[in-house]
């Protein structure tokens, strides 16, 4: 017990790896020495995954009534139990819409906390999009989620490593309809958003890149709709005006050479798999997904349900280690 | 002098970097002990290269005619000059119609000699696509030089390192243009050529990934118009079929995680950057690309004219190096 601050951390689709790598999270001396996880999931999934992966689970367990009357001794690691799904109700590995209900119903109970300021922040577990589609929910993951919930004016998605760090224009959309997304209002957001997020973490003035859309950044008209000279270059032009040390628009394959990675802080990324790509090749398990520009702090693992590996016992916690002390750093 | 394999090397752009890396491997000994390269240049500007890096020159240097006619020792390194350019007709560093006819004429003079059965393979200096184009030239890159003046039925891209292989649906479209291109017939293709030259190279059967088109691989249908059910799935069932050892549709950003490069031998992308960005971040300097499908050997360096470093010392010859050890293997 202390007065560490409390963070919220939801369980994720019970049917994949979220409710191991929590109950590691909860047995890390390294994550509840800096922080109270607030665990929004079911306690029944968790005491039959810990049983089945011979883990500790000694955390309180606690309704919604009760962590909304605040009836128990604050400042401690708890369970926030919403009994959303039972354990007979899905199978380990196997997608349903049950357990993408369940995932959704850990965020929303968790986002209202946070909106109602009882939370630092809140650390997302792993969810399925097919299983929240088949569930009947439209969001396609967590960013627009918590985007909506809030109202955000502007946000993006930020991946976040030591070694590389990508912000995102487009995110969850298929390969053919990036281009319609891309403007340079929006493309300006999401600069000023990396700008300002990266001068928190870092502390300096940030040195940013931002990739072109095309092979070799079009080179210079031969390829694509000339992306690169009509909605980026406009947006980088008005960054710098406003002081934003940027350069660009490169080829996407030299924006993450070691010498530009080691001279640079972020990418600012026009497309899913242009940073996600270099982001898992790079920095596998260390990267840490956030959003940007919201009201409230997000961090999440930067890794999906996994269900071929799911209730194992093999999925590494590394990545809700590095979200959960990234949350941590950007609350205080 | 020996009975070494004759070993085509063009220049590449003269404005470039092409002339002091083609410099550095005719003085490289770890080159000349394995083959006996045969420049296609222009001997003024690798002497004019040569005196303002104060590198060594003393290749002997021959017309085409005497090239055609042998009129010369065989079997020793040699410099095939074309006066195409001179020293005054172009700036270092400085993109031009002129220099981009001239890296042509050194690409065309290589391509019929290996046709005609002279050369064991062409290893190819780097090319400036809009300098090309400004000379009037239709072909955006070597690969579709190569395709088109061999009359190859199918040909693709290879990325080859000994850390990561990619081979390519499509290369030198713009970003918008890719789905158009792709179909099952040719994704077949690259796959059967991927399979086959891997097997040359490694000398067992190849492991193969596939990736898909949209972020998650469409995530089942959610993202994208399904390219990866209707387009790479029948594909991958055809080549399974022919025996072929192939995994995928994969997310993109999961083709090059630490664990898939370890047990796999080469990826299969659809489009230029989801496969150049992971190369040129894992394996920059050290990758070599090649076409695959030709009659003819062809191995390229995987970088640019890099005008900004050029003529200044300063640029690696390693994926030169590279390119003609690639090209020796594959000769063999």
């Amino acid at each position: 017990m202390s007065d560490k601050m409390p963070l919220a951390i939801t369980m994720g689709d019970p049917a994949g790896v979220g409710p191991e790598i929590v109950l590691r999270a909860l047995n890390e001396q390294a994550i509840t020495d800096i922080c109270n996880p607030v665990v929004f999931g079911d306690a029944d999934v968790l005491k039959a995954c810990a049983d089945r992966l011979q883990l500790s689970f000694d955390t309180l367990v606690i309704s919604l009534d009760e962590w909304h009357d605040q009836q128990f001794q604050k400042y401690q690691p708890v369970v926030v139990s919403l009994n959303s799904i039972g354990v007979d109700d899905f199978r380990p590995g196997v997608l349903s819409a049950a357990t993408g209900q369940a995932s959704f119903d850990y965020i929303n109970a968790a986002l209202n906390s946070a909106i109602g300021g009882r939370l630092a922040s809140v650390t997302t577990g792993p969810i399925n999009k097919l299983a929240l589609s088949q569930a009947g929910i439209k969001f396609p993951g967590h960013t627009e989620i918590f985007s909506s919930r809030t109202n955000a004016a502007r946000s993006c998605m930020m991946q976040y490593s030591e070694i590389i760090t990508c912000t995102f224009v487009t995110v969850h959309v298929g390969y053919a309809e990036v281009p319609k997304f891309l403007s340079p209002g929006r493309i300006l957001d999401v600069i000023e958003l990396t700008d300002s997020a990266i001068r928190k973490i870092r502390g300096h003035q940030p040195r940013l890149l931002i990739c072109g859309l095309n092979p070799h950044a079009g080179e210079q008209g031969l390829f694509g709709n000339r992306e690169e000279e009509e909605l980026i270059l406009p947006a980088i032009e008005s960054a710098r005006a406003k002081g934003i040390l940027i350069d660009g628009p490169l080829p996407p394959d030299t924006a993450f050479i070691p010498s530009r990675r080691a001279s640079s802080d972020a990418v600012i990324c026009m497309y899913h798999d242009q940073g996600h790509i270099p982001v898992k090749a790079l920095a596998f398990d260390s990267a840490v997904n956030t959003t940007l520009g919201l009201p409230i702090i997000r961090t999440s693992v930067d890794h999906g349900t996994a269900y071929d590996i799911a209730w194992k016992g093999s999925a590494s916690p590394s990545s809700l280690f590095a979200a959960i002390k990234l949350a941590v750093k950007l609350a205080k």
